[in-house]
This record gives C-alpha cells, structure tokens and sequence, in this order.
C-alpha cells in the first residue's frame, strides 16, 4: 500500500504557542545544602528513603539510584541516634542535600546537625520542652539549617480538630502556630507542608496557607497511593497548585519505588512547562491504527530513557496519513503503517522506514541532534 | 513486639472536612441517548474503540468490556459505509450511547444516523458542500443527534496557524467557526472540544472557549502518551479545569487498553469530589515499613475491583503506632507491623490480624458493610 502524505509544505514553521506564563507567588529564599527554594527559584524534586537510614549499603544504594533519576533533595526518617550517625557516611555518598524527619525528638535533630545534614523536617510546636526548641534553633541558625514544619491532616492536634474538623482552617493554624514558635526565637529558614490524601483538603490547604505566609512550600499529597492512582491524585493536586504559581519544592507519595516518585514528579513539572525535559506524545490506538502502537510507544520511552532532561518532543502516531501533521509540535517523531513508517521531524516527512527500524532510526535521529555527550 | 496503639479514644468523630464547592460553569444540556451532557449533569467518561468498528466481533467485546468498566458514552471512527453498517449490529449490544467519529464526509454521518447512531463527531467547516452540511443537520434534527465539534491542535485550519500560530486563540476561533455553522442552519444540539497535547495550549483554550459560549465542553488531552505519562498529563488538565467548573464530559487518550481510559477517568473524577468512588489510600514505604506494603495495596486494589463504584476510602498503612490514626479519615484500614497487623474503622483498632490474613480480613469487613447486591 502506498503511503499517502498529507502535509502542507508551504506551511510556515511558526509552531509557537504564546502561551500564559505562570505567575509564581513569590516567596522567600531558602537554601538546602546549594540547592535554593523559593524566591523563583526552579522548582525542585524531592523523594524519601524506604530504607532504614541506618542500613547503609540499602541507603546508600537508594540515594544514588535517587540521585541519577534527578532527585533534588532526599529525605531520611531518623529514628534514633544510629540513623543520626549513619548521616556522616550519607553525605560522603549523596550529591543532593539530605534532609533529617524527626518526630518529637529534637535530641535526635542535634545529633542530626552535628552529622552534616543539610535540612530538618521537625514540627517544633511538638517537641515539648522550651528548652528543647530553643537549642535545636540555636543549632540550626548556626549554620542555616531550613526547617521544614510539615503537618498532615492525619496528626493534626486534638484541640484544633475539635474546634474546625479536619479541615484547611485547622491545618493552617497548625502550621502557623509551628511558624509562630520558630518566628518568635527570630529564626525563618523555614519551608512549610500541609499535606492531606484529599485533594480538596490539600487545595484549600495550601492556597489558605500561600496568603497568610511568604515561606516557600513544600506541596505533596499523602498516602495517594500505588503508582497508577498516586501519580494521578499528585499530578491533579500538584499540578492545579502549580499552575496556579503555588508551591516552591515538591514530593510525589507513592506505595512504590522512590526512583518511579521522581520520574512522576519530573513529568508533572515537565508537563506543565515548569521544567525542561523530554515529552513524549502518541496518539491513542483508534479503528485507523494498524501496528502494534502501545508496544511500539513504550520501546521508545525505553530507547529514550536517558534524554529525560533535554528539552525534546517525541511524538510515536499510529497513523501514516495524518500523524506527521497532527504531531508538527514534536521535534521529532514516527508514524506507523501497515509494516513500515515514517521517520519524521517538525511535521515534515524525512524517509520511509521499515516497521521493524523505527526505533532505531528515531534514536539516531536524537542522537545526532541532542546526543548526549 | 507488642503493638503500641496511639489513638485518642475520645477525639469526636467530627472528620467531615467543609470542603469549597466545585461552583460549575452553567452551560446547555444536550443527551447522547439518555445521558444528560451539561447543565449540571454528573460529568460523564467517554472512550473510543481500538479496533475496526466494522469488525463486529472485536467491536462488541470492546464494547462491552467498556460498559463494564463504567463508560457512559462509546466513540468509534466510522471511516467507510462497512462501519457505518455496523452500527445497527452494536446499537443491540451497548447498554451506553454510541458516537461515530468521520472525517470530512458528510455521508458517512447520514448513514450512521439512519443506522441508529447516537450522536456525531464531525467538524462542519471540513465537510466542503453547503448541501453536504445541510443534509447532516436536517438528519442530524430530526433525531436530535448532537454534533461534536472536535478542534484538535494539530489538524488546525492552515490559515488560522498562519495568523496566530499554533495556539489557544487558533483552536477557539476554528471551534466557532463551526459553532457558527451549526447556528447558522438553526442547530444547537453541540458540544465542543479543543484538544492538543501541550498542556498550556488545553488550559488557555478551553478557558477562552468557556468564555464565549455556553455549550457543552468535552475535555481531553490528545496523544497524551502510555499509561504512566498519558495518566499524568490527563490528570493534570482535566484536574486543573473541572476544579476550575469546566468540563462537561471527559475522555482520557492512552496509548494502552481503552478500558486503562475509564480506570484512570474515574479515578480523577473521584480525587477530586465530583464522583462517588473508591478511593484507596496507602502510605509511601519509609524507614518506619517492617511489611511489604508495595504488594499489600495492590493486592488490596485487586481485591476490592467490584467495589469501584462504592463512596469508599480504604487505607493501606505500613505502621501500626501511626497508621490508623493517620487514617482516620478512612472508613476502613489495615496497618502493617511486623507478621501481624491492624484491622480498623474511622481511626477505631478493630482487632489484630495475621499479615496474611490481612486482605481477606478487610475485603470481609468491606462485604458486610457495602456488600454488593
């Protein structure tokens, strides 16, 4: 069967989109080890060991494996003092700045310090003692470590949720009476969270939260579940916070590998142009395909794995007639026939290709343009 | 090891949370068959075949598969009379209305509309003849057979993309020329999309288009890729504009299964409040997870498949010291310790349970209460 082209070559390459620019809320800047939070600063990628800290060839391997998928900042819960002292060897490993979860114990955020960590995550208004808040600020100032106060809707206290329910109300007061505590000992290297498993919750949350305060934020939802529905309740709460200019540093919660919550976090901020990085579009399998086109699309995710961070378009159609023109945006694509395809670029056709080389011949294409040196 | 239990017995069960409403924009009501589309009807999920509508054996199973997994309305292309025949044969087969997709020829739409179909996807402005658009829409008002107009970024009309470039004002002026065809004959039985695979691109024209007229929005993001990025990009848009009111009936495009298309739909709607459903919650494995709790929620989202369709939160906790008073939000909830775990209800410890018991356990707790009738 002969393929029938359909695209119109006198059409000018005037492919922009003028597109609305996010504006983001500003807020002040903060520092985790070099890498800055807030006050337009790119939005960075967090994730969490599922490891024990103190376990350190499990902990070290997942902080590499974290680290090479583009992990930002990683965070480590620590439990006792010998996930605090496991946090000197962590930092000889880590290119990314490590961040300490401490609950209640802020003996253990001391000896956290003392280790080199670069972060806290720690809600002061639960440490108890004065004194107890009082050192761990007098340590934490000394060498600018940011706090991170994160409340959730699932410990929120009894007195708050008596008065509001679990509700916006009742987490923002949380986590302004949190602020207050750490404002009042004159320290603000502060970021702040108020995640929930409901997305409204965490809507209301945050956009509550972003007018009463100008510390950046930390957005995540919890507990959102396995890859498939926890990618889709961060990517909608995520995504409607972002666009909307809220939120400075982000984690997706997955019941999964930490490496899949960076790769979901890297498409969130991709997908709504925060972030450079590589798209992938393919059309739908419909009546008119006439290849194998879920297979082929994800032996081209494969193929391209590595090029996640350049600025590319890749478009996979399954439908030689129209699919160069409907997907003129891609840089660069293929298109399927009936055992061979198209190789093309821009929406303008390069060759022919049989169905068996598409792959290969779109990722020499990539590499001749973007490859990686 | 003894399970330390955390919870404070006294707290009130006073967990609703007062939520924003989602305030709908007011737009017209047409039906596909018997489901009502826009003024404030429940927003109803659409998926599209995958194989050859006249290849009756493969068309049917679709359709019922489809049915199955809750779709209300069913999309295939009608690209030659053999399709359009086929209708009569998948009209006796679909308990949801059929939508015939054509391109260009305007006596496909007359067959399928005498072979019984429900409603239409074609763009007026490509069918060419004056008398072509004005015998569809004579047929199409005898019947009542809405008309979607469907713009998609990468089949714009050349010399809209000549004067604003591939763009949100482009796509909305092409729908209203459409639009304004209809119009002309006397035909307001339409609804609308403005499909592209930029993210912008679909926010900005749905936002303009939701401007300037008041008709139904059909919302979707094209060629949005596999299961993992197509999810994400979906989520995000269609996330971002039924939060903002928009949006009166949505497809998810995957390159995958189109039964994934209905998964991933509803679970959107369900996130984010405008649908009862199931919502599994389940925290990412930490430091504090003795349990493999990756395969304890999947099993859990396996065994609870029928329950979809129940206003339910199950919680799947690795910890049980803060597991289920993290989860009280969630109607029922298991928690993982070390070989044995926790059964609870709104927060409440039920009992302890084997953690191979664990599933069974729940999904019995689940029978007794929402038990499928």
């Amino acid at each position: 069967m002969a393929l029938q082209i359909n695209i119109d070559k006198k059409l000018p390459l005037r492919h922009t989109c003028p597109m609305k620019e996010i504006v983001r809320r500003s807020t002040r800047r903060i520092y985790l080890g070099e890498v800055p939070i807030g006050g337009a600063a790119p939005i960075s990628i967090q994730s969490m060991l599922s490891v024990k800290t103190s376990n350190l060839p499990a902990a070290e391997l997942q902080i590499r494996e974290l680290v090479s998928a583009g992990c930002d900042i990683i965070r480590f819960s620590v439990q006792d003092l010998e996930d605090a002292k496991a946090i000197r060897e962590l930092k000889k490993v880590s290119k990314a700045p490590l961040v300490a979860d401490i609950h209640f114990d802020y003996r253990l955020a001391l000896a956290s310090i003392s280790a080199g960590i670069d972060g806290l995550r720690i809600n002061p208004g639960n440490i108890g003692k004065v004194e107890g808040i009082q050192a761990l600020v007098a340590a934490a100032k000394e060498r600018l470590i940011p706090i991170r106060i994160g409340v959730n809707s699932g410990s929120l206290p009894t007195d708050l949720v008596q008065k509001y329910g679990v509700s916006a109300q009742a987490m923002v007061e949380a986590a302004l009476s949190h602020i207050h505590i750490l404002e009042d000992l004159n320290y603000q290297e502060i970021k702040v969270s108020v995640k929930a498993s409901s997305i409204p919750l965490v809507l209301e949350s945050y956009r509550k939260l972003s007018q009463l305060c100008d510390y950046p934020l930390h957005l995540g939802v919890t507990e959102a579940g396995t890859m498939m529905r926890g990618s889709i309740k961060s990517a909608i709460a995520l995504g409607i916070l972002l666009e909307e200019g809220i939120g400075d540093t982000i984690r997706v919660s997955l019941t999964s590998d930490p490496v899949k919550e960076i790769v979901v976090a890297k498409e969130i901020l991709v997908s709504i142009g925060m972030r450079q990085g590589l798209s992938i579009i393919s059309c739908p399998t419909c009546g008119r395909t006439r290849i194998d086109l879920i297979r082929l699309t994800e032996a081209v995710e494969l193929a391209l794995a590595d090029y996640a961070d350049k600025p590319l378009t890749i478009a996979v159609m399954g439908c030689a007639v129209n699919g160069p023109g409907e997907a003129r945006e891609a840089d660069f694509g293929i298109a399927g026939g009936k055992g061979e395809g198209l190789l093309f670029a821009k929406g303008e056709i390069i060759k022919k290709v049989p169905e068996e080389s598409l792959v290969k011949e779109l990722l020499s294409l990539v590499e001749e343009n973007f490859g990686l040196s």
